[in-house]
């Protein structure tokens, strides 16, 4: 294990971009390796390396952290691709999302956090500011792109497409909890695009 | 407040059946008004009248008991008509159900009681199993009579469009968090139909 993942404390100040990646980053890893009942504030400032008190500073709660920490580190595997070709990118996106929640092991962790802040409106607040609405943003460019790229009519209702796709898979994911694996993402595509055609 | 309300302890064993309905009753009132953390044992034992052994012996937990009477109340509202106009039909189905969810106060106990079953796994095989896979079977029997009618292909895959349309509601309802009033339903079944076809 390399110098650098042991905490740092006394050896002078780190950057403050720096601290709040390793804090992300070790969070991530607790809510994919153990889930939300390993995210408390005591164990990310153990794990991190970094007091509570700055903890408390940046985020109201671990909820909060832990809905952040999700986006940070699911972002780079939830890219959108623009090869120009709608129904291709927008396979390649949603296998990515399905892999994510079963290969990589994000299903528990994210129905966790997505079921808490059923409970608990401040998480709720987090998640969807944090997590949900952002990753909307990013679905509707695409689309957008599409639009432009006249694949899509200007018409369409982006948002009901969206709801459509990954409305889908976690209507699978938390409300049937039938295997996502068996979801076809080819038809689903198809029916998404054509439906709004 | 009219006697047969009160608790009939000691006057005679009342049929099972009717303890029955009076327990799912019950607990559905206490559900939509006061939410899930109102749910307990000793408060419907209460409000039904029935011991809190009967309810052990037949719900595994409260959270089994709260499944079954959203399902049991929930049911004649979202009744699927079959007026032999499939697009017409699943408007009124999906218009009722979001009624449900804002009007009639439902979309925050679901919300609970959904998010609850994230974090147990028995609330989650008691919810599955007793709400949302009857539901779907409902849901795909009125989309078969509509492949009987010719009105959608019988290569059409029914569980992405019950995904596609319920989906899109729950997506709505528990990950974005927007209000589903602004849901554009007539615009929905549409895109699901064509998409289908």
């Amino acid at each position: 294990m390399s110098d650098s993942h042991l905490p740092k404390r006394g050896r002078g100040r780190r950057p403050t971009a720096e601290v709040r990646a390793e804090v992300l980053a070790a969070t991530g890893r607790l809510l994919f390796e153990e889930g939300m009942s390993a995210v408390t504030f005591e164990r990310i400032a153990k794990e991190a390396g970094a007091s509570k008190t700055t903890l408390y500073k940046w985020w109201p709660s671990p909820g909060a952290l832990a809905a952040e920490a999700y986006f940070t580190r699911s972002r780079p595997l939830l890219e959108f691709p623009d090869t120009g070709d709608l129904h291709a990118d927008l396979v390649t996106q949603l296998t990515a999302f399905v892999e994510l929640l079963t290969d990589e092991g994000a299903g528990r962790p994210i129905s966790e956090l997505i079921g808490a802040a059923q409970l608990d409106p401040d998480l709720a607040e987090a998640w969807t500011h944090t997590y949900a609405l952002p990753r909307r943003r990013l679905a509707r460019q695409r689309l957008q792109a599409a639009q432009q790229a006249a694949q899509l009519s200007m018409d369409a209702d982006l948002d009901i497409m969206v709801d459509q796709l990954w409305g889908a898979c976690y209507h699978r994911l938390l409300i049937l909890k039938t295997p996502l694996r068996e979801l076809d993402i080819e038809r689903l595509v198809t029916y998404a695009i054509r439906g709004a055609q």
